[in-house]
């Protein structure tokens, strides 16, 4: 009489997945049939070490299973070699060599998931799903056979449909010609990059390695700014930043911001070509650099995500940008891009290797902007949020669930300390943070790279090595902000007279007047100080800044907002409280004014690590109502009005509540700004 | 009272195709909404013509009408603008311009159609419908604007859209330069060339010209021989071939059969990449010319498709070709290829134009053997065809509707007038046909260049521009079976002597003896002489060729085929009769064996005219039975006893029924050939 048992349950957790499998299945195989997700990329060799598990033991009430000890085929000899050529945690199996021995629960660890999660760094912890357009997949090939004369690309396409259900890819050229000797080499195994751009679309073989390449594959999330660029190196199988790095945008020989480029452009026949070639020039640099720093093969960077503005986007991809300087700013292309690396002659990294470029949302309003857009999701906010990208352009959104708008507005490279006299840009020695007390006007500092304050023992020592240089974007933005609080400077922006303010640090200076902020002449360092010119500056570009977050306001009938995000790679660093005394943004209550730091690059990455991302962003800018500021006259209007420290345009309650600003005026026109003053002191 | 009288009646010629449409109508609209093949490239702006058709008058008894003469709107401005500039035939009107005023029948002219067929010259005249991948279409796009800001790429797909009902195309960075200044220079009219390799798939736009393109489109048939090229530029809306042009190829510098360029590339490091450099340079100065012969712009060469054996292939592509030079014969990829021109540095032709390479079908059975079945189509055939592509390696096809087999047979290039004493390329002064008297023993010839044969009046002086210069080819395979007829030769191949066969013609030469075709040096020119290692070089090129097509016949079953095809550059001049006495092909009716010209250049030109046809070859090569004569012993078996003239290894009663041949045997072991002979002498 034979009884029939059936076969053992596996459970897998933390998916609760479950199902019967007979004695002998590997536990690889049983999570495939249940679409469990275990990552694999030797395709169940024993080679890649990708789907450890933690098999339990002992009663599970909650499954209602009690797992033997012998539940699993015993420790084999790959396994023990694995681990001792690379370790292995206690406790760990290897999913393609343990098999089903009785009923067992297996719980799939986060490393061993294809689509584990990332949390961010940023302030908002939002999880990142691993899903890069490129992953690796390595794979035993059939050796070519006279009496069935495919080729090896043909049977290597069979041998991925076969390991990893895949659809047959294609080869570049480049790559079909390292085949055959990869396969040799190999013995006949091979690691490949697949890129696959678009989930379900065609897929290219971008890099092949002969047997199990042990390198992992990386990508770069780019932030092509007009003055630096910013790029992070990424690990594609988990998210992990391995290196950043930023240098100054080379383009800036050609002008300092977007319109003197254009212009360079329109008066220099192949201007357009010589800026192309400098910022992809620049860019192999900043990759090689990357490379270098993380160790890295640059073969193994398969990936890169740009994010930039229409200016510098067209710029990037070798096109004339010349309709973008003059009405109506018409893009030649306004959707996101997939171009092979070599396209945009970017060596540094696997020429093969694929570029992705976030789609324009306008001909003002970038690729950045839709990157600040995915990783700040506006469009998923309750309350109505604005985000302000401060740069040389500023990238503007404001809005909800119900609708979202975006201009940019032409703010200048004041906020990154250039065209302040003693501007510099964020390094160390630079000053980032300022107060000056109310009663003495005596300012104290901290520079980049010290804790200290300026008046705290030990600050000299501290800062010897990089000495006190100058002032950055976020340390300008304190000071003027802190000129005002502490009565230094009148609402219309003028600085007082030493007489008017009662310090001798307001130094006369021509007509106008500077608050000198730090003398190092001592010790043969720089005088610092904040002059008229510095001040008019910041008035210009935080008027900008703020006449696009007010139309954008007025399209949507509102007089406030609900909340402020500051990013932008000085963003993170700017103070919410100097930054509305200042007027650069809207008043809101001052704990709903945070930092999502370089939030452009974010969206980049996010859509270095994940295809969905990108699908998301491309049609999530064409829901974004966009509007110009260049052709709407309430801008100007709104420019003028801004002006002011803080702005008149609107009541701003919360900043009274937090600051008490001071009655003053130095001009007799100081009402009407400096200009008025003058005058009168001409008349 | 109002009386319903239903809409004019409107029937399409030849395609019978009608409906009823309202009054105002234009017919192109008509024909677009009833699925009629009517052309237009300008989106019915009276611009392109292509949209001509016939209205006719009278009685239609078949169609049940009767037409009006203002059956359509009168003759417009726009027409007879139009006619005026272009001209237009009596009786055409414009369909984009000619609307329904009542009941109507309309012819739609073969040049009206967009698939319009193309009678091919080839013997076997059939016709290839025109459907090339890439197309031009003239379209008027949406200026931009400030308060719907997509790009200028986009507002171009949403044309072509809304006019032709095309999904939308991606445009690689070159073309994107381009977009903005074409549109504008052109008024926001654009024509683009959209290719288009894979019906339903994804489309590039390839050029952009302002306004509408009058100088059409062109593409290339290149088939990419060991010995030469030969191209062909084909204009894309109507198949013709503008020019043809060849040059040989330069990899001849570094082998002069496959088997010696792979050879180099293993002994040379680079070497591969130097062939493939050579190949390219070639490719776009044979393109150069043909463009310059044509008078046409390179930018509207925006095709070209390759046929090639697979080293050839492998150095195109700039793979090594090592593989191929050893078994198994591993390609690195046997499936059709779609690239960029520029990816194989074809800067000759648009460079964003798209390149097409038929598949392989072996390691040694490449592209040029697909575009023979292409060409000649075995698998539809009713009896059981030969198909022998004679080149530096002959492709062999064997089958009929219900199997197709293929071989490639390593010939060497004695049949292309290499290796053979006063051999050469076919060109004016080559003696391309041989007559001798087999009383007299005395021969005539003819020449490329000359009508007349050698011993016509007036020879002398119609050849003198270019004298006698040596023998091709089809000139040697004649000489040497016309030899055999005269008996000057015994089956072994072995030459007499004077004495032997009564001719002062048989001059001793060393040990052997050759036969005067032609003494040239009393006026200065060449003693042209057929040697007895001629006829060894012939020998071993015949015998392997009919080998090859012997391992076909056994794998079928069988001693005998029902027809031959002749195919390769010079195939078309070899006569049956000589080549079947030679033993270079089985027995066979005489009138059943043909040439079909240059076969593999045909595929090409098909290739190109249609991407039907590149589906068609792709799933054909699949079901080929692949042969390789290099591991097959029966192949060396059959070569051996093919080695007489005619070859002994069947019967050939059709060819006895032809031609009656001497029984001569001039050494005493004749029959077993002149080593054996040479052996009894020795002995």
């Amino acid at each position: 009489m034979t009884e029939t048992r059936p076969d053992p349950l596996v459970i897998f957790t933390p998916s609760g997945k479950r199902g019967r499998f007979p004695v002998g299945t590997p536990i690889l195989t049983a999570a495939r049939q249940l679409g469990v997700d275990l990552d694999s990329v030797c395709g169940g060799r024993g080679i890649c070490s990708k789907c450890q598990i933690t098999p339990g033991v002992g009663d599970f009430p909650k499954h209602g299973v009690t797992v033997a000890a012998d539940a699993l085929s015993p420790w084999n000899a790959v396994e023990q070699r694995y681990k001792d050529i690379r370790g292995l945690i206690d406790g760990r199996r290897l999913g393609c060599q343990a098999k089903v021995a009785g009923d067992i629960v297996v719980d799939v660890p986060p490393e061993s998931q294809v689509h584990r999660q990332v949390v961010r760094k940023a302030a908002t912890a939002r999880a990142i799903e691993m899903d890069p357009a490129t992953r690796l997949y390595c794979v035993a090939v059939q050796e070519p056979d006279m009496h069935e004369p495919t080729g090896d690309l043909e049977r290597l396409n069979r041998a991925l449909a076969e390991t990893f259900d895949l659809p047959p890819a294609q080869a570049d050229l480049q790559v079909l010609a390292r085949l055959q000797p990869a396969l040799r080499k190999g013995d006949w195994t091979v690691t490949v990059a697949l890129s696959t751009p678009r989930e379900g679309g065609p897929s290219k073989i971008v890099e092949v390695w002969p047997g199990f390449h042990e390198g992992g594959l990386h990508g770069l999330a780019i932030d092509l700014g007009s003055t630096t660029i910013a790029a992070h190196l990424t690990d594609l199988a988990d998210g992990r930043v391995l290196a950043s790095s930023g240098l100054m945008n080379p383009q800036i020989r050609f002008g300092e911001d977007l319109m003197s480029r254009v212009s360079y452009a329109m008066m220099n026949p192949g201007g357009d070509a010589e800026m192309t070639r400098a910022v992809r020039a620049a860019l192999n640099t900043l990759i090689g650099e990357l490379a270098t720093e993380a160790g890295i093969d640059a073969r193994t960077i398969v990936e890169a995500v740009f994010v930039c503005n229409p200016v510098m986007h067209h710029l990037l991809l070798g096109i004339d940008p010349v309709e973008l300087g003059q009405a109506p700013f018409a893009l030649a292309t306004s959707s996101a891009l997939d171009l092979a690396a070599a396209a945009l002659d970017l060596t540094a990294m696997n020429p093969g290797g694929q570029v992705y470029i976030l789609p324009c949302i306008a001909g003002h309003v970038g690729a950045d902007a839709a990157a600040v857009a995915l990783s700040e999701e506006p469009d998923k906010s309750d309350d109505l949020v604005l985000i302000v990208d401060v740069g040389t352009n500023a990238e503007i959104l404001l809005g909800n669930r119900s609708r979202v708008l975006a201009c940019s507005s032409p703010t200048g490279p004041a906020f990154e300390g250039a065209q302040i006299s003693s501007g510099q840009r964020a390094a160390p020695g630079a000053i980032e943070r300022v107060e000056i007390d109310p009663e003495t006007k005596e300012p104290r500092f901290r520079v980049i790279g010290c804790e200290l304050w300026s008046d705290d023992p030990g600050f000299a020592e501290a800062t010897a090595a990089t000495g006190v240089t100058g002032i950055c974007g976020s340390g300008i933005i304190e000071a003027v902000a802190e000129m005002r609080m502490a009565g230094l400077m009148d609402p219309s922006g003028l600085i007082g007279s030493g007489e008017q303010t009662g310090t001798p640090r307001s130094l006369p200076e021509g007509r106008t007047h500077a608050y000198l902020l730090h003398d190092g002449s001592a010790t043969g360092g720089p005088v610092i100080t904040v002059t008229q010119g510095d001040v008019r500056a910041i008035q210009l570009a935080k008027s900008a800044l703020y006449a696009g977050a007010r139309l954008l306001m007025d399209e949507i009938g509102v007089d406030a907002v609900d909340r402020v995000v500051l990013a932008g790679a000085f963003g993170a660093h700017i103070s919410p409280k100097h930054a509305m005394v200042l007027g650069m943004i809207p008043d809101a209550p001052l704990d709903r004014v945070t930092s999502a730091g370089n939030a452009a690059g974010t969206g980049a990455r996010i859509a270095l690590c994940n295809r969905a991302a990108r699908r998301r962003i491309e049609a999530g800018v064409r829901a974004i109502t966009k509007v110009e500021t260049a052709i709407e006259p309430r801008f100007q209007e709104h420019f003028v009005a801004a002006n002011a420290i803080p702005h008149a345009t609107a009541p701003f309650p919360n900043l009274a509540q937090a600051v008490s600003l001071p009655q003053v005026g130095f001009g007799a026109g100081a009402a009407r700004g400096d200009a008025g003053g003058r005058r009168r002191r001409r008349g």
